[in-house]
């Protein structure tokens, strides 16, 4: 039994208060906010939360163990410093920082203080996502070719980042724990229409060790929802449609094989059609699941699923993209994390 | 009334002879193709059409005004060069040429010849197309943002070249007829799973001088047939999804806007969401069209919609996206047509 | 400001609660259910509603103006008539009593006393609902010729009442709003698979004074969640798909016309196809509206937009369809409702 | 080797005369219309067609074998008759006659005259009606409890018979083949709203011996296309959209199942749900298939999987669906076949 402190009350930090409350490994919740409102709407709603409008103070409640942080980006770094200095393990919404510089920081920070680090990359928890990770692992789909994913809408335009800080995390970080390697260059190219300097439309691409491909498109300017990706494999194929209640899976039984010359002639190219399967997906709120693993990491004292440096590792390609972007679409190269921490 | 000729009876050929003789402003069909089996099956499927092995003797022709050609790429140059030194007009399917040098050489000599090249940019005749293009003349999307446009699908993966060649043309063509511009500047990344040396998945970006930018996403190696472009203006939003035979263009009344700031605070963003309409669509063959503009073009001594300057434009992009490929997507500058013909 | 009272705190109950503590026109809000675990639970998640395990006790409160009943089908006409007898206006969930003399004893008695009744036809009080009755007021759709619906899923078999008095409630309500009659005659036909006395399918077909016909098709054993409606008019004709979030209203320009014979030959038959519109549909939850309209109607004693009467029309339907299934089909009479009351 | 005519060469007939014509067992075909016109049209189409004003002249070819009628209903009984009595086996499309009186009769005389009869219920040679029929086969849908099944679109309106009988047989011929039974019994509601006497709504309503009961809605005057059937069986269920070109056919592992009551309390209901399946479907001509069954037929002197029997069991329903409809949904009894033969 622990006691978990939330802070930033805006939009997101309520879901977690929610799971922390619902949660039976957690005692006590604290909740911070500077804004009074936010805090009093959060204590109507959660009685039994401990409401804190100074983060100092809440830091220093005595059996506080963990901080999650569900603050604007360009805070994350500080709060997560002083959870950390003042002996918390912390969770941070994604984007985990700023930049790969703050993030190393942080994770030689933990490291030191035998502490740990969640990071808010939801999706590695949600049950499609695990499904395909699955499929991918007892080697259904084969080598994987490439992976291209789209997540567009209209609206929510920040104010602080581009739509590459904002929507891209998701698709990185699934891309990342699919195949379990970082990729070693990107690409992007995009446009910033509605707000100069903030860019709303980006095309990303992306470089892995191992051969494979990925694209990303993300966008605030759509007309529908679209939040598709596709997985092509040596061997089969799969389309994940989160907007998809019904079959949000499909994998498709068909590829592409060379044929033997019957003659001295030319090599064949066949196509294999096959049966179309929508497996069986559970049925469970993944932040429950981010949540309770961020809490059971803190009671045993073990990173969790998506920890830090999976936070350095998206960060560094939002980075490297934001890069590419500014030079009209120029391939830059990502190093390994491994180098660095 | 006129005579025309179609040289190449692989798989597209038939449809145009098919087209011709149904044309009543076409008097007399030669075929032509050097492989005698596909001369007797196009023969006896069109009776009046006239056969011949040999290129030159079908130019030989006294009365032939002018040649379709719907041979494989790298042949095209070759036989509409031919033809047009044998003062005959020319139709060549997409894409015109395999480089622009020879696209240009290709419109300087029917310049001098004062002959009229057509080529097989079938998607501008197509209904939707069209239709979209009157959408967006008369405003209605207001100034355009991007294009997204995906086509892909399983197979059939060519020896001879990319799939950047081979699919890329539809797209590259709409975007150009839509927008009344040719892109600035490409980046194009991609990669060869099946035949190496053969890029079978690719991803374009185009850059343009109104402000605009494209994306086009060409596979060979997708689980299911995608033909979906997205268009973003400032005023409304609209898809085009060519696999929907009952509503394939979809407007979307859909928009942000700057809110006036009510107080001397910060600028707001509002989104606007009203009504979609799925407009009706007209019906009719686009290739139909296309092979009749030909041979009202033919007897009227006029380039047809989609002519040689416009084949060049395409020919221009997909040379300098297969070079971006090549280095990893770097942007490659694309010069302005007038300036080399 | 009022008093309203919950009975039944079961599956739908505690969202009666929710927007009655949420509704600014409620003062108190009273609860009561004869399970203590059930009231714990609801008083845990509202802690101002006021908890009560025997009806009677919140019927003796002085002062509660108005009950809301959530309880199974067979106890609204008691719990109702209670309420009624203590002066007290009532609100009963569809469908509103197992009988039409309940029904009409109620009214009667709601009559004497100058109270309100409604009656949980939530549908009426739902945006596309609501929409598509403008629609149709101002003549879009031309005379109705049909309506056709369907409404199935997997589950949740009721053990007390057959799949017409869970199901078809939803849509007859609907489709009386809609055409502001009801029908003069029933058929219904279907079958109980898995629970035997109970029928789990069925077909029913409604025929109305003015020409118009019905189809209502229920089942709790399909393999996906179907809610769709079609009205065929005269003039055009449209589809509401309660599952599609993105368009849920389709209006197609479509219909038939005569065409005046040119010769002294037959009659032509013409097909009109024009733009297809999915009108922009406003946002808010039926629910709210609906508890809403009873909290004003108590407050200003006005009956609310559905009624006791409406209530009624629905049932005399539920019986006559159940007896034409009982009767493998055979049609069945229903009376004018002002005839019985 | 044999000779096959073709009477009727309208809308239909020409798809019997291209299959006819391509068929490598069928030697000669013959056509006859008493319309010049598309007796002309057919023959420059099928240069090797030999063509007949006269249907008498037609029977009298020494060489023909059989007959293949696509005329309008009314017509089939004594063209079929003339065929029979002239020793020629038969085709005919479906609905096979106007009453069932003449399809016994039909029946008898082949009979008599040892000559086959197919009718054409091309659907029982579709590719997904037979991997349907195959999955019910090896009892993958467990007992069949109901099959639901909606053809609808706008037009095209007969002017001699209704809907009833222009839309119902493809669901009949499927239900029946699928099922192995023909009903028992029919119930049938709909109306004539465009013109007439001529319904072009109706909603049947089949019973089966086995238990099984089985909906069918056919329209002419719907705003889209829909061609779906569900079949809901103990084990599985599965949707059928003949509209679906990727995914005609879906498997749902999906049921229901009593639970052993734990305790002494009641029975529990539980709701399973697994992978949903889309076979891959073999891709081929149904009216291929079928017009080859029927000439090989002729020369092995066998009757085709569609028969004169098949017919009548179609006639059966559709007559007493249409007496149904006239008694405002009476329930109709339906004999058994086999006692009529």
């Amino acid at each position: 039994m622990t006691t978990i402190g939330v802070v930033g009350l805006g939009y997101w930090g309520p879901n977690l208060v929610r799971n922390l409350t619902e949660n039976r490994h957690c005692k006590r919740v604290l909740v911070c906010d500077k804004d009074p409102l936010a805090l009093e709407r959060a204590t109507n709603r959660y009685p039994s939360a401990v409401p804190f409008l100074r983060y100092e103070e809440m830091l220093a409640d005595p059996q506080l163990q963990g901080v999650m942080i569900a603050t604007p980006i360009n805070t994350h770094y500080d709060l997560a410093r002083k959870a950390l200095t003042h002996g918390k393990h912390v969770f941070v919404e994604k984007p985990f920082t700023s930049s790969s510089d703050q993030a190393v920081d942080l994770i030689s920070l933990a490291d030191v203080q035998k502490l740990i680090i969640g990071v808010g990359h939801t999706f590695v928890y949600s049950p499609p996502v695990i499904k395909i990770r699955d499929i991918m692992e007892r080697g259904e789909l084969g080598e994987i070719f490439y992976i291209s994913s789209t997540r567009v809408n209209l609206g929510l335009h920040s104010k602080d980042h581009s739509v590459i800080w904002d929507l891209a995390p998701h698709d990185l970080s699934m891309i990342m724990y699919w195949l379990g390697e970082a990729p070693v260059e990107v690409t992007a190219t995009g446009k910033d229409f509605v707000q100069k300097g903030i860019p709303d439309v980006a095309f990303l691409n992306l470089r892995f060790a191992s051969g494979a491909i990925a694209h990303v498109e993300v966008s605030w300017l759509a007309p529908s929802k679209l939040r598709r990706t596709t997985i092509v494999g040596a061997a089969k194929m799969l389309v994940y449609d989160d907007t998809e209640h019904l079959e949000p899976v499909k994998l498709f039984d068909k590829g592409v094989r060379f044929k033997d010359p019957d003659t001295f002639g030319e090599y064949q190219l066949s196509y294999r059609t096959g049966d179309i399967i929508s497996p069986k997906i559970e049925s469970f709120e993944p932040l429950q699941s981010e949540v309770n693993d961020f809490v059971m990491g803190v009671t045993q004292r073990r990173n969790p699923k998506a920890n830090g440096e999976d936070g350095l590792r998206v960060v560094q390609v939002l980075e490297a993209a934001e890069r590419s972007l500014q030079r009209s679409g120029q391939p830059e190269k990502i190093e390994d994390v491994k180098s660095w921490i």
